[in-house]
């Protein structure tokens, strides 16, 4: 519990991707620390879901990965850390039925109110019709912001 | 069908990242056609297990994700073709309990024989004690090569 107080805004910001995949090394409980830590600074809009990973139902890419999944699950939008696969923060918008997937966000250091930002935006467009291809096409373009 | 057998060695190179996506957006029959003709293209070693992802049962980030796990299922090698979230081929290591995430080989354009390769020297380094972690060391350093 201690670790996830240190876990703060400028230590997430100062992390290298290596340091990523150390916590993750250290097993599930130093894991989910760190997810539990990036979580907390994401703002979740009303009625959505969001899921961290575990072990490796996401696939287990990325040392943190958190689903943003709105009303409906039309999609995800996925937030995945640094790591040894990117080193770089990734925003994927994947469709439910998995048949579309774009990176619509790839930033470097962690940012979370951009990253709060994009998933509002995406909030904000739920409430008209988008297909999950219109949909990333809007946020990676980011004339929201 | 036909599909299939125009997939071959030469078309498979030439592919861009954004034409693997394009399969994969065509629906899981066609997305079906592209994992299988690169299946079809790596050797398999004795005993080892070979799944395509059909949804997004490895995480949906890659058009074509294969993965090669040998007798014991101690790790996985990802097969991971080019599309959005990567302009390149990767093989990356997953561990069974997920705490070992390891990119071994990154390449461009589609290189059967390397990957094959890279596979049978697992296969072969696999009949000594390794942990995933050196495993995942021993591949990245090429030396088997």
């Amino acid at each position: 519990m201690n670790n996830n107080n240190a876990l703060n805004l400028s230590v997430l910001t100062a992390m290298h991707p290596c340091e990523f995949e150390e916590w993750r090394e250290r097993g599930e409980n130093d894991r989910h620390i760190l997810t539990s830590a990036v979580a907390q600074l994401l703002h979740v809009p009303a009625g959505w879901m969001v899921n961290g990973e575990y072990r490796g139902e996401f696939g287990g890419f990325f040392p943190v990965q958190l689903r943003y999944t709105p009303p409906g699950e039309a999609f995800s939008l996925c937030v995945c850390s640094p790591g040894d696969v990117s080193g770089e923060w990734l925003i994927v918008l994947i469709s439910a039925d998995g048949d579309c997937v774009r990176e619509v966000l790839r930033l470097t250091p962690f940012d979370p109110q951009r990253i709060s930002g994009l998933i509002a935006a995406a909030a904000q467009a739920c409430l008209l019709e988008h297909s999950a291809a219109g949909m990333a096409e809007y946020l990676a373009e980011g004339e929201y912001a």
